[in-house]
């Protein structure tokens, strides 16, 4: 008999049909001994709903209100999977983050889980039920209702997980696993196994987006081991995210091929080459709260230097006005250009760090298809590369095969 | 400056515009200096889209779970109006039933409000703000959510004013206050200004539906000075219901018409007139849950009685179900016959203490216009007939005018 934690995204629970569909899996599990905890989103499409609802209210809706508008999207849901549940004879409770309570520090929109209080959840457990939590929601000290933001979900069932010390923290999606890279760019891209914690949080933060990078970071500090699965099929092991790397001669060099079409450049050129120039240029980006990702610096001859970053499109032009108006003249920078036609590009794999001349394969294996490499960052066990976006499929496609990634 | 709990149903807060309008209106009590509490129901369509989607999961849904759900329509609700109120720049605060607390037992979808503890509400006044409380929905000793069943938010409305001690609750619906009677069937039905307590009880368990009967057993109880009043006007004072008769000699005789056509009547003929015989007729009915209203039973010349009783349409076939298989042999009736043809018309008012004749003169008017009468009901303050359905409009109509009902 194990502790499973099972999550259910938006799409898994889209309708009354799905909802159905997801009480007979949960049915097996149960049938088989295990205790079961399902955590739940919205159905898709009603957290969209409701934020539309709020603005046409209040075009900036106030934090702590909307979160009390867009908690009953989850609220909805618990109750229609408990009902599922008990339809087929499985006795279910459900319950709302401040029910549990998941408490929360008092970030509306995005806080984060401070610690849940899981005795009622042992003790329905304990009882023979089926437990079914809201998912991205918790409760704040004072009793407010919260929302973790986007992806939440994910995190509850996670730290869930954790507390609960649940033996397996089971992710269901609209994929059945975690692939090589997106099939729908490269057909040939294959499931993966198994993958390290921290290729799968390398590979979240580089762009793939079958798991939420925060729900990966909380696995990986509370040792929750995740599984992620398809909601659509019966059958299937998914892809395990495990913590030791398996020591294996099979172990392939890469696991995956992550990419990321968000991002645009700024470059800074001409900027005298002195300490401080970095804070100088990214302080006030950062003052306006927006993301860096990449940063790159050069040394250019005449005593200058080249000063270039990544931000997300969307932030582009707010990131190029606060560089030519409070920036360009005070450091006398010669000019300012913002490119948002790029694309990230990752290969990500622990086998990296054995490895050498993985780099130089990535590299040699772009420059034969004529990609030129605009800029790159690298961790101990990812390569990343900024490249025009127009090369970004053929890219992909290319590593692909160079890593042989759709080999077993 | 008054403390005012204004309560708004479902029409009041259907849709963006009306919630601005909402807000407007509570501005407006705010610039006059009074604290204002406001309860809101959920947006009108929401409640039953909620049931209909849980009906689709599971035919008779479980109460608990259906509480979770079906609650979530007035934290919308909530959310929106606080967001609305702050649009407006006036410092706004939402509370679900839970965080009050509202506390009720644990009677699932019909749950009754034991205590409400006002502490965060009052420092909330005390400090400014205008504090939206879900209406409809509380929280059971254990953190279930419950809801106090249909037109609960009008309860909800008046408790709180009971617990806060409030100046006046105000119920905003679609009307501008309590009418003589029904303006569709009587167009010159007159507004009235202020009704009794034990007036409004009466029309409310009559057939009126201005205002839920639970509500003003409520307000009754702790003495609550209520107003209906329209959301959708912007002056008027609507109708005042007031704890004194006011023992003018302007007083009516008569307040008002009720009429109600959802009962149907169920006669036993011929049945032995001996002690326990009403017992034994409708304790099997009372047993399956069955509301009897109006119980008439008279005594024959052959040593038999006729034994007449009125439930609501729907239960007609049920309640003669039972009497035919378990009540009927058992007791000897001779016969046992459903009428669902029927209309019950009422006339209210304290006057009648003080006005003899006011039900001759009632049986007069119906006779001139060749209208049986099928049963009488009294109270100290009302008059009931049962009459032929097709008449129930030309009743109404020829009371309203032989009272004078649409004089001033």
């Amino acid at each position: 008999m194990a502790l499973i934690v099972q999550k259910y995204g938006g799409t898994s629970v889209a309708n009354p049909e799905r909802i159905k569909n997801l009480a007979s899996r949960v049915a097996r599990y149960k049938a088989l001994g295990h205790q079961v905890v399902v955590v739940v989103s919205a159905m898709s499409g009603e957290t969209n709903r409701l934020i539309a609802l709020a603005k046409e209210i209040m075009p900036d809706p106030d934090p702590r209100e909307l979160d009390v508008m867009v908690s009953t999207g989850e609220q909805v849901t618990i109750g229609l999977t408990s009902m599922a549940l008990m339809d087929l004879g499985i006795k279910a409770k459900s319950y709302t983050g401040s029910q549990v309570r998941i408490v929360t520090d008092s970030a509306h929109t995005k806080a984060r889980i401070l610690n849940i209080d899981d005795a009622k959840i042992r003790a329905d457990l304990d009882a023979g039920y089926v437990v079914v939590v809201a998912g991205f929601q918790g409760v704040d000290e004072h009793g407010n209702i919260t929302t973790l933001g986007r992806g939440g979900s994910d995190t509850t069932g996670v730290a869930l997980a954790a507390a609960l010390k649940a033996d397996e923290c089971q992710i269901y999606t609209d994929v059945d696993g975690v692939y090589t890279t997106d099939p729908r760019i490269v057909p040939e891209a294959r499931r993966l196994k198994s993958i390290t914690f921290e290729e799968m949080l390398e590979l979240a933060s580089q762009g793939s987006k079958v798991l939420q990078i925060r729900s990966v970071e909380f696995a990986g500090k509370y040792q929750v081991k995740l599984r992620v699965l398809s909601s659509f099929e019966e059958e299937g092991d998914g892809t395990l995210i495990t913590f030791e790397e398996e020591n294996n001669m099979e172990q392939p060099i890469i696991s995956g091929i992550a990419f990321n079409r968000d991002e645009a450049k700024v470059t800074v050129l001409g900027v005298p080459d002195r300490p401080g120039i970095a804070y100088q240029i990214l302080g006030p980006i950062a003052d306006a709260n927006i993301d860096v990702d990449i940063i790159i610096q050069n040394t250019g001859a005449d005593g200058t230097t080249d000063f270039t970053f990544t931000v997300h499109k969307n932030e582009l032009n707010k990131a190029l006005d606060i560089l030519k108006n409070k920036v360009q003249g005070h450091i006398g920078a010669r000019e300012i250009s913002g490119d948002d036609k790029i694309a990230k590009v990752s290969i990500v794999g622990v086998g990296m760090r054995s490895h050498v001349g993985v780099a130089s394969q990535m590299f040699r294996t772009l420059a034969e298809e004529g990609i030129n490499i605009q800029m790159i960052s690298t961790s101990e066990i990812k390569i990343a590369v900024v490249i025009e976006e127009k090369y970004m499929e053929l890219a992909v496609r290319v590593l692909h095969k160079a890593f042989e990634l759709e080999e077993a």
